[in-house]
């Protein structure tokens, strides 16, 4: 392969190579690259592509590698285009509130470069002071404040992507989607690719569209709750009362402990779960709305719920949220669930998470971007305890089983890459499973881009 | 067919088969069908598309035939599937905030069986009286309040269809999507599906995503402007200050007089073009929300911008923005454009517009959802003018290729249907043409479903 990248960032030391072939997926098998390349710009991506098809060496797309499904994962013999170097921010269109980017920005980069404008970029993965937009655009990522704002595919307005199949040689760059606000001229190829996780093409240049900056001091309402049930009850009854929070989150008692031995922020409280919810609606309208979720909360069961008036304690409570993955993962490896079911049926599927870990003699400690019925139970398993592992292992696809018979998916978020692929196929009719390898096969007729994922 | 079809409700009544042979695009081409089908539930819908692929017999599926682009024109020999009798409303979630519809579900129907539960389905096209949700999914419609709630793909959640090829037979019912908020298992086909004007198959139930009820009383900004230049910059002016109407709307004088010499509303002022802004942010917020517009109309050089005070008069104004195309419709026969441009180059489309009419002696009113930078030229043309329809078509094509030249689409919301394939050939490059193609063969490689539109 030399030969075809001279000119490339070429990397093949074999431990550095090691660290680019997989993501934070526990457990997901990965193989041996040949190389990792660097690119700069879509013309090395082309040039990369191009000399991949020649030799039939798979490409491996990646960003930060902070996916927790294996999408990033190397096959054996794979070449790996870490795009982090592609970091530019190539626009920012105040008067059409969009930005284009190159897929290596840093989500929270974005945010801040155009915070500076007075403009928000809404999608916040908890990966988001690390995780790219070109890997939040694959997997079209979710985050906190989805329940009022929506997905990645919700800004995601055109791609550059360098392709190959019908569009022409690999190596082709193509343009899809649009600037404007709206537009239906053709089939949505840019709405396809985004999830796509890498298996169409590689993305080289992304437009996303963005809203006005949100007012400064949102509130924050803090409800404890005797058991994850009835927290699980109050989300359901803060959606039935027609409120719609920026961010509705749960904690179980494991994640909080786990945080507050690292961190010692002073959360612990004893109670089975917390819930956060977040309101940005200006003026008192705002505060009528925190009042009605704090009152659906006390009508739910809670030990206590009140607004937080404090500011500071507010947003510890939010850091609490975000360090309760990495705080879980001191603890041994973790693997994390993403099911997603409907709302109504969190209370059921927190109960259901219980029996399960009951059953295996798992631990597993529930976070939850609760108002969306977007659960992350994470499942611990002490390093070199094997029987750990494979308890840890069927507790994960009993969830799955689980979420798929309440009408839900084995992932809400984080992708399909490996570790959700046999979910899927229980979760899909092989109808569909059909037509979506036969979707794959057409845009990618030599399998090379990020092979064995999704459908693979 | 009859034969394959017996106990189905099969028209073959020449005139009634001409009726539902097009849509309202004026001078798309339309060919002749064997007979339709109203079918009243999926299993007719699968033997109807069993049927037609035995005997190769093209399918054109319909709703209420209020399409703007011909994408329901029947082609020679086809057999049209009129879907207005699978109009029941599945069922309603208030839990969820989901509705799952049959696909003649008529979108107001849908708004006011929801409003019962204190919800609210948001996308709005002018046609939303008449038009189905199943051709709004077809077309992705967008409507007056995309600007701040997005249009018809942002509520899709999950589809039922009646498809062929990779699925299995023709006649193979699949499920796409998915039911809860969030969901990434699998490319996206629910979207893909959502705007491909029944080209891949016949969408027989949708499932949509719901909002809260919004607050009763909106505020409504009027401005005046002596020229339609003006009236556009007001709107650059309005987002440059990251204000987010509900909706923003353009009439010119010429919608004005069409609309007041029907319906003697009182509006008619002299003006070049009125502006409305609906402001939907509950309490004083939504005040000095409204009061900013105001302010940013003024600044941009209103003629005069005040907040409605009068419910009346507001509900009149935007009664008139739903009239202006049927009331320029009574003149004569109306070729409507339906380009979107970036927001900020809406006062240059306006100008262009003025010079294309100029160019070519055609009449032409502008109504536009401006805020979204998406322009509804309305071109007029006398009927049996030979020349002026010849004039409306060469004005129409010019503001296809001006739009495209700013960075804008063809169509915003109406699809591509017919009247826009030409266009969609110039705004899209040949490799993503081909990737468009390429899609549409492995989707149905039998080309049955809709054949000749958008990529046809």
């Amino acid at each position: 392969m030399r030969d075809l990248l001279h000119g490339l960032d070429v990397i093949d030391d074999a431990d550095v190579l090691r660290g680019l072939s997989h993501d934070e997926a526990e457990w997901a098998p990965f193989g041996t690259a040949v190389a990792a390349v660097r690119p700069r710009d879509t013309d090395d991506v082309r040039r990369v592509v191009a000399a991949c098809a020649q030799r039939r060496v798979p490409i491996v797309p990646r960003g930060a590698g902070t996916g927790l499904s294996g999408g990033a994962n190397a096959v054996d013999g794979a070449l790996i285009l870490d795009l982090s170097r592609m970091n530019r921010i190539i626009g920012i269109d105040t008067e059409n509130m969009t930005a284009t980017v190159q897929p290596g920005v840093v989500n929270d980069d974005l945010k801040a470069a155009v915070a500076g404008h007075g403009l928000w970029y809404p999608p916040d993965p908890a990966s988001a002071p690390w995780s790219t937009i070109g890997g939040n655009v694959a997997t079209n990522a979710g985050g906190l404040c989805c329940l009022k704002y929506g997905v990645t595919r919700d800004y995601v307005l055109g791609l550059e992507a360098v392709v190959g199949g019908p569009a022409g040689e690999y190596g082709t760059v193509v343009r899809l989607g649009r600037r404007t606000t709206k537009g239906v001229s053709g089939y949505d190829l840019a709405g396809l690719f985004t999830g796509s996780e890498g298996t169409f093409g590689v993305i080289t240049e992304i437009t996303v569209r963005l809203r006005p900056a949100r007012p400064a001091a949102p509130r924050t309402v803090v409800g404890a709750f005797p058991s994850l049930v009835a927290a699980g009850e109050a989300v359901a009854a803060t959606t039935r009362a027609g409120l719609l929070p920026a961010a509705l989150e749960l904690l179980d008692h494991a994640c909080l402990r786990a945080v507050e031995e690292w961190k010692h922020l002073g959360l612990e409280s004893g109670a089975a779960a917390l819930l956060l919810a977040q309101l940005d609606t200006p003026g008192p309208a705002g505060d009528e709305e925190a009042a009605a979720v704090a009152g659906a909360f006390r009508a739910a069961g809670a030990l206590w719920a009140e607004q937080s008036t404090d500011e500071v304690e507010a947003e510890a409570l939010f850091a609490a949220r975000r360090l309760a993955y990495p705080a879980f993962e001191r603890l041994g490896p973790v693997l994390t669930e993403d099911v997603c079911v409907p709302r109504s049926r969190v209370p059921e599927m927190l109960s259901l998470i219980e029996a399960i870990a009951a059953r295996h003699g798992a631990t597993i400690a529930t976070i939850a971007h609760a108002g969306d019925g977007n659960l992350h139970p994470m499942i611990l398993a002490p390093a070199g305890d094997e029987g750990a592992r494979r308890a840890a292992q069927a507790a994960f696809e009993d969830m799955l089983t689980a979420a798929i018979g309440m009408g839900g998916t084995v992932t809400g978020e984080h992708g399909v890459g490996l570790l959700k692929r046999a979910g899927m196929r229980r979760e899909l009719s092989p109808a569909v499973l059909a037509m979506q390898v036969a979707v794959k096969q057409t845009l990618d007729p030599l399998n090379l881009f990020n092979p064995g994922k999704v459908v693979g």
